[in-house]
């Protein structure tokens, strides 16, 4: 028997997943341009084939996308079949066929370049710029189909498949139904890339950064991913085949296990409470986080109201938004973090200025102190929001106590304008900061006098302690998060917010992680924030261990000196 | 009397300058493109005319640079103008006025673009690359000729003058002749930009950073140019004239006397020995360290050997820059760091990946280890250097433990390879780290126990703990040195230094900065490294100060909250 082709990657979902190889490559859509032709009906008749196949695809990609994403989100394919049928651009197509006879694939080329180009010129109108990128969409499809190439459609699987790709855009992954992709293998990205975070929340096991997944593994063939432990086998032989389906067994036994878990509070084994939360991006994550039993909400992104928009959103759809989660939270924890705009996350409508060092750039709390409107127009949103539940504001990038002191001062200005206006809020609602820069991390013995409750945000912290960043694979190495440099800074903050008596969650993406937890857990974090699909997994690890034990664990883990040692103790601690 | 204009900037590099403004701004060189003339004969007179002027500008500027830079700089213009007396460029653009019968400007351009767009397609070849450039110089310069505009040379100033610009390129800047040039106002850059610290070389007076220089000053106007407090006077009355007469006065007093302290130790009032050492960027800074009387070299940039060539130095190239410095230091010691290529600074002949955010990619140290062919010829030319004088080694941007094991390793590899070859190398070189990243700073104590000596990077340290580009004017106000978070991290790493009884230096701008020179020494800093020009009134400040007290006062600074209180502080306690 030769030996199974093995690929080892990072493991970014956790499950295992069996099914035949998906691989969604872009291929090369070429033809000869401008190529005279002689029969002008045969021709045409090519393209309203090939406009008619296009509908199709459209179709169904709109009915997938409307099941897995909502109506709401599914409303761009329909944009998409309206352009398909539009007169003017089949005419305009046609004309060109006739006039000048040429090949349907330079005719359609021809006319769409002249829309995108009339679209893109159009610098300052977000909307027309997408439409530029609608038509480009529409006329891949349409010439895929004239060539007869299959274009890769995520929307459009529907037998169970491993998706094998070179990466994946986060639009890409949303299209992906979970009924039916069993697993996900990319090249590149780690384990906090936006696709890698999509694919825990759509509990797809995953394993990404292979290096090699689109080279090494053929279209169709049978396939093994474990997200637990970033392997992934190629064409197993039987005996693989049946150890993995019983880890498959096992992932879902467990998971049955774990949903037992759900409306249980999170207590260790001797006994000690801890919150887990959830993070979310916008309303539309609520159900999973009420499904996972989550004790509340850690961490909402506000800063997607804003990119999912094709404006700055107004005070009443933030009020609208930030009312929905806490009503559906129903008097639970819910805490909102002001816009981190800025960085990798930009506007479509609202350009930055362009910059060499984006993630040390213009960002977050820094444009919300210097371009203040905005700032004060979420501000009152969420004031408004208050009454409706158990409200914490927090304030990214924060990193010097002045800023702070700015943030607060404009807070309590929105207030008294409320209060002038005879506006209610709740009179409960904290304040807190993200610990998520060196230089707060370091100082949070003087921050802790002045803030209601810290929230440790994790990704950021790491990127800029080991100066790495988190999406570069040239430095991914450097992103670790069991650095002891990193704990003995999580330590600072735990213990100096304790001191004061105050509050301190984290919200990233070490909150639920196994191996973190025991330590956080010895450090004394007081709340888990965390991707839905992880509360469960998480409250079940947390309840087999021993608080007492983690103390004495942490404090190894402090003192040892590198990233592997700390995975190596917890390993043979924890199991 | 009316008020004198005033502005106020960073105060970039020390000393009072009074002369008229010179505004050094990019006129716009606008022509009628392809104009069609009449007179073949007088346009080409137009143009040998124009060629001349611009022959004599450029051996002008030729021969001040020859002054200021020395020969070798100054040979970029003979090239300049060879090329300017090439017949064949002449004939094709005479060529296009004959019988295109079109304005010189334009014959010009056009041949000038054809060559321009032929060089710069030699994408792999950085010399053409360069030629390109040198073209593209020459286009310009005969344009402006050809318009009768003046196009601003800093190489040509001939009288006294406060040089006003946008911006100063490092080049511009190298070209100023402090003869003549006595102060320098930019409306953007810091402290630590390049044009910044090459204006403290020069010992140029400079306030970088006011905002509105080109707006509000206008050409040949007085200007008072304080570059102590950063205060700029536009067109000062007779009294404002008479109080800076006398600082200038006053300055040059403290420059004698200082330079009375230049074979002088280091000591503090109440008897504390420290180290003031020189930064340097290759052999040319010798002479100023020298001639400044520092007490070794704590920071040897090698990457400038790396940048100012146009390949890979070889092992006899880097060999002879790093015995010269050995040897010119005679036994004093001398430490340098193996290249920081990467971030900012990129060379032309060997392109690094395109990253996002270059301040957190591949950079120094990890291109060192990932591509060690380049470190190890490094390590051998300093093995070999070593036996001419006291050398330290050290790394750049070391994050992690692991890091500093994979580079010793190298060296020590390399150290056997020499042996076995039988060629001689120094027995007492101390190997050590920069800590310019937050997580080698807060992980000291282990660093400690493994590496011979530490040298502090602020410059990088303070913009990964402050997660701030300083080099962005957006949140240049978050690049804080006092910040009581900077302050704690170098306490960190002098602490756990000298419980392992090692040896801590620190050689970015803060060392030689008058504000936190007074904390330093509280802190027990063993070595200052700065550039030449701030050896003797750093040296002269120290011997002022009273290490007892300092250590109280760096004390009540550790416990500060904000960057402003601590600079407070200490414009109280000293004076």
């Amino acid at each position: 028997m030769t030996e199974t082709k093995k690929l080892t990657g990072i493991a970014a979902s956790d499950g295992v997943g069996i099914a035949k190889s998906y691989l969604l490559i872009e291929p090369a859509l070429a033809f000869p341009y401008n190529k005279k032709i002689s029969d002008v009906v045969g021709e045409e008749k090519r393209l309203d084939q090939a406009l008619a196949a296009s509908k199709d695809d459209l179709e169904k990609i709109k009915a997938k996308a409307e099941k897995t994403l909502g109506k709401d989100e599914a409303e761009v394919f329909q944009a998409h079949i309206t352009i398909l049928a539009d007169p003017e651009l089949i005419a305009g197509i046609k004309g060109q066929i006739e006039n000048s006879k040429i090949n349907a694939e330079s005719a359609l080329k021809n006319v769409t370049d002249n829309y995108i180009a009339t679209f893109e010129a159009m610098t300052d109108n977000a909307y027309m710029q997408e439409r530029a990128a609608d038509i480009r969409d529409i006329a891949k499809r349409v010439t895929s189909h004239l060539l007869g190439i299959d274009l890769p459609n995520p929307a459009l699987i529907d037998e169970e498949v491993i998706v094998v790709a070179h990466d994946l855009t986060p639009s890409d992954t949303a299209q992906l139904d979970p009924e039916f992709v069993k697993g996900i293998v990319t090249d590149i990205g780690g384990r906090t890339a936006h696709a890698s975070i999509m694919a825990r929340s759509l509990e797809i096991p995953a394993v990404v950064g292979t290096q090699k997944a689109i080279e090494e593994i053929k279209n169709d063939v049978n396939v093994i991913v474990d997200g637990s432990t970033g392997q992934v086998l190629i064409e197993p032989n039987e005996d693989e085949e049946v150890v993995y389906a019983r880890k498959v067994g096992e992932y879902f036994a467990r998971k049955r296990e774990q949903a037992q878990l759900r409306d249980e509070a999170t207590e260790s084994a001797d006994g000690h409470h801890f919150d887990i939360n959830a993070n979310i991006g916008s309303p539309k994550d609520l159900d999973a986080v009420v499904a996972n039993g989550a004790e509340g909400i850690g961490l909402f992104r506000t800063e997607f109201l804003f990119i999912d928009s094709d404006h700055l959103p107004t005070e009443d759809e933030q009020f609208a938004a930030y009312k929905a989660a806490l009503q559906s939270m129903d008097g639970k924890p819910v805490t909102i973090r002001t816009m981190d705009i800025g960085g990798d996350k930009q506007l479509s409508y609202w350009k930055l200025p362009k910059e060499d060092n984006p993630f040390l750039g213009y960002r977050a709390i820094r444009i919300s102190l210097k371009q203040d409107d905005i700032f004060r127009t979420q501000l009152r949103a969420l004031l408004r929001a208050s009454v409706y539940g158990n409200l914490w504001i927090m304030f990214p990038m924060i990193a010097t106590l002045q800023e702070f002191r700015d943030a607060k001062k404009i807070y309590e200005e929105e207030k008294q304008n409320l209060t002038a206006k005879g506006v209610k809020f709740a009179d409960n609602i904290k304040l807190g900061i993200m610990v998520e820069i060196p230089a707060s991390a370091v100082l949070a013995d003087k921050f802790a006098k002045e803030v209601d409750f810290f929230s440790i945000g994790t990704n950021d912290l790491i990127q800029y302690t080991m100066a790495a960043d988190r999406g570069n694979d040239s430095v991914s190495y450097l992103y670790q998060p069991y650095n002891p440099a990193i704990l003995r800074l999580v330590h600072n903050v735990i213990d100096a917010a304790h001191k004061e008596g105050k509050f301190v969650a984290m919200c990233g993406e070490m909150a639920g992680d196994p191996v973190a937890v025991p330590v956080l857990m010895g450090l004394g974090l007081d709340e888990f924030s965390m991707s839905a699909s992880s509360v469960l997994p998480t409250r079940s690890l947390m309840k087999r261990l021993n608080v007492a034990e983690m103390q004495k664990l942490a404090k190894v883990a402090l003192d040892k000196e590198t990233n592997q040692e700390v995975i190596d103790l917890v390993k043979q601690s924890v199991n």
